[in-house]
C-alpha cells in the first residue's frame, strides 16, 4: 500500500491524497459505505461502483466471522471473490462490535470472551485470532484488535483500557508480521488510536501509534455520544502526532457535517452507517439540507428526489413517488434512500478533495455547514 | 389499442401477436410484472426497463385507491408519471382484493362496501367509481369489476355470481363510454369471464363478453386453489370462444409450467406476484428446475446463480453468496432473486414467442415443462 500526500490545504489540515492497493486507488478524503455482512445494505454492487461511485468499501470481521464464517469465506478465495466487489476493502477488528454486545461478553488480557448475537455460541476473539480472520476475509486494510471505550467513561478505566489496546497492539503486530496475505495481494495493518475524550491519552496513544510507522492509522472510540466539540478537540490533538505521510482513518463517523470538519482537522478517511441507515428510515441527506420523507409535506412534492443529486434515482423518482413508497413499506423506499445518501455522501468528499485542490476548502466548507444543518 | 395476430402454432393454439398501446407495443404471449402499490417489490424502475425488459406492468387499483389515493395520483398527472414507468400499464379492478378481504367486505347488487385493510376505513366500490378511479390512475389497459368466487364454490353461488359479473360488466361498460381519458392517452376495458369451475358457466360467460367485441378479453376466478387441470380445461373452453383477432389475458397466472400450458391454449397475457413473492422467500426459477436457496447444499457452491440467465445478477453474484444474503437478512437477497426470477419469467415468455415463430413451440414446450418440474 502506498499513500501519496499531494496537497494540504492552507487555510486548515485538510489533505488531498490518493492511496494505492492492490486492489485500486482511492483518492483521499475519501467516505467507506459500509457493507457488515458483506453487501451493503439494500444496495447492488454495480450500483455501488457504477452509481454511487464508492472506492473501497467496509466489512465488519465480528459478522464475517460469524455469517457466512471463515470455511466458506477461505473456499470462496477471501471476501473480494464471495461478494463480487472487486476494488478495495477495509475490515474494521470486531473491537466495535464487541464493545456494542455490553451484556454479552468478557474482556480479560488474552482477549473477549463472547456470545454471538445469533445463536448465543460463545466465542473468543484474541489479538492473534483477529489477525487471522482478517487474513482469511482478505481485506486490503484491516484494523488491529483494541478496546473501544463507552462515553462517557472513567478517567482509570480509559486508562487502563488504552494499556491493554496498546499490548494487544503489538500483539497484532506480532502476528501480522509472522503470517502471509493468503490470495496474493498485499495486506496493511491500520493501529487504533484510543484514549477516549481525555487529551493526556489520547496523545500517549497517538505517540505511541506514531511510533509503529504503519501504513496509515485509525483513531477510534469517538462518534459514541460524546459532543462534536470534543470529538473534534481529539481529532485535532491526534492528527498534531500522527506521521503527516500516512493516511488518517477516522472511525464510524458520521454526520455530513461531521465529516467536513475533521477534513478540516487532517482525516482522510471515513466510515459511517449514516447514509444506509438513515436512508432506511426514510431521512435524505442533500446539499440544501436533510429531508425526512415521513413528513406529509413531501406527499405531492412531484420534484425530484434532488435535483442537484448525481445518482440515477435522484432525477428517475419525485420525492412524493418516494414518500408513498416509504409510506406502502415497499422495499423500494429504502433502497433509494439508501443509494441516494450514500452518492451524496461520495459527492461530498468529491467535492471537499475538489475544494482543497482549489485551495478554498475551507471557506467552501463553512457555508457547506451552514446549509448541510437546514431541515427541509 | 391495436392487436395483430401474426402467427398460429400449428400443433397448438398458440399464438404469436403484438399489442399497440399509446406506451408502447407488447410482443405476445407476454408475462407482466405486478406492481401493486405503483413498485415491483424490490425492483428500480430502470432494472424493470433494461435489464429484466418487461414490457408492461400492472398496478393494483385497490392498491392505489387507498394508498397514495385517487388526490395524488391525479396532480401526479397519472400513475406513469406518478411512478416514473413511462411503458404501458394495466390496472386490475379491485374485484381480486376485495374477494380476498372475505371478512371485511359486504357485497349488494349496487356495489361492494369493504373496511380498508390499512386503517379500517370504509369504502364502496361500484362498477362505475371502478372506471373512474381507473380513469385517474390512467392505465392503458383498465378492467371490469368483476366477483371472482373462491374454490371450490358451489353451482348456484357460481352463477348468481356469474349474472352479477355480467349486469356489472355493462355499468362498466356504460361508463367507460360515458368518460374521457384524463391525460391524453387511449385506455382499453377489458371484461372478465368467470364462471368459477363450471363448464355452462364459463361458456355461457365466455359468449357474453365475447359479443361486446372489447380490445381485449380476461380470463378470472381461475389459480385460486383448484387443480392445474381444471385450470386448462376452462382456458381451452374459453380460449374457442372468445375473438380471435383480440388479445386474452389470464388473470394471476401462475407458475413457470402453467405458463407455458396456457400459451399453448391461446392465452396471450399473464400476471403473477409468483416471481417476486417467491424470490423474496429464496425460490429461483431456472430453465433446469427451481432451487431453494434457503437449503444449506448452496451454501458452498460458488458458481454464478443462473450460468444461463439473463440479468447481470445471474453472472455477477454466486448462489453460496446470494443464501448467504437470505441468511444474514440482507435485503440485498430478495431483491437479487426478485430480478431473476422477473427476468427469468420474460426470458421464457421470449422463448414461446421465438418457438411458435420457428413453428417447434409443442415440441419445446414438453421438453420445458419437464425441466420446470425438477427441484434442483
Amino acid at each position: 500500500m502506498h499513500f501519496e500526500l499531494k496537497i494540504t490545504d492552507p487555510q486548515s489540515a485538510a489533505r488531498r491524497g490518493v492511496i494505492t492497493t492492490g486492489h485500486g486507488v482511492i483518492e483521499t478524503p475519501a467516505f467507506m459505505p459500509v457493507g457488515t455482512a458483506g453487501a451493503v445494505k439494500a444496495v447492488h454492487m454495480r450500483e455501488l461502483k457504477d452509481d454511487i461511485k464508492a472506492q473501497i468499501i467496509l466489512g465488519n470481521t465480528y459478522h464475517l466471522y460469524l455469517r457466512p464464517g471463515l470455511e466458506i469465506l477461505a473456499r470462496a478465495g477471501g471476501l473480494h471473490m464471495f461478494n463480487g466487489w472487486h476494488g478495495p476493502i477495509l475490515t474494521d477488528s470486531g473491537g466495535y462490535q464487541v464493545y456494542s454486545l455490553t451484556e454479552r461478553r468478557k474482556l480479560t488480557e488474552n482477549g473477549v470472551v463472547f456470545n454471538s448475537h445469533i445463536d448465543g455460541s460463545k466465542h473468543l476473539f484474541t489479538p492473534e485470532y483477529v489477525m487471522d480472520i482478517q487474513r482469511v476475509i482478505g481485506a486490503d486494510i484491516i484494523m488491529a484488535f483494541d478496546e473501544c471505550t463507552p462515553w462517557p467513561c472513567a478517567y482509570d478505566y480509559a486508562s487502563k483500557s488504552l494499556d491493554l489496546t496498546h499490548r494487544w497492539l503489538k500483539r497484532c503486530i506480532t502476528r501480522f508480521n509472522e503470517t502471509e496475505p493468503h490470495y496474493g495481494h498485499q495486506q496493511s495493518l491500520f493501529p487504533i488510536v484510543q484514549g477516549s475524550t481525555f487529551r493526556d491519552l489520547r496523545k500517549k496513544s497517538a505517540e505511541e501509534i506514531a511510533s509503529y510507522n504503519a501504513d496509515g492509522n485509525a483513531i477510534g472510540g469517538l462518534s459514541v455520544g460524546e459532543p462534536a466539540e470534543q470529538m473534534y478537540e481529539m481529532t485535532e490533538l491526534v492528527c498534531g502526532i500522527l506521521p503527516k505521510d500516512k493516511p488518517r482513518y477516522l472511525m464510524g463517523v458520521g454526520t455530513p457535517s461531521n465529516i467536513l470538519e475533521n477534513i478540516a482537522l487532517g482525516i482522510d478517511m471515513f466510515d459511517c452507517v449514516m447514509p444506509t441507515r438513515n436512508g432506511r428510515n426514510g431521512q435524505l441527506f442533500t446539499s440544501k439540507g436533510t429531508i425526512n420523507l415521513r413528513n406529509e409535506k413531501w406527499k405531492d412534492n412531484f420534484s425530484p428526489l434532488d435535483a442537484e443529486g448525481t445518482a440515477f434515482v435522484d432525477q428517475e423518482y419525485s420525492l412524493a413517488y418516494v414518500k408513498h413508497l416509504f409510506k406502502a413499506g415497499e422495499m423500494l423506499g429504502p433502497m433509494i434512500a439508501s443509494i441516494h445518501n450514500l452518492a451524496f455522501y461520495q459527492w461530498l468528499v468529491g467535492e471537499a478533495r475538489k475544494h482543497i485542490e482549489e485551495g478554498d476548502f475551507s471557506s467552501w466548507k463553512t457555508m457547506m455547514v451552514k446549509q448541510l444543518a437546514k431541515r427541509l
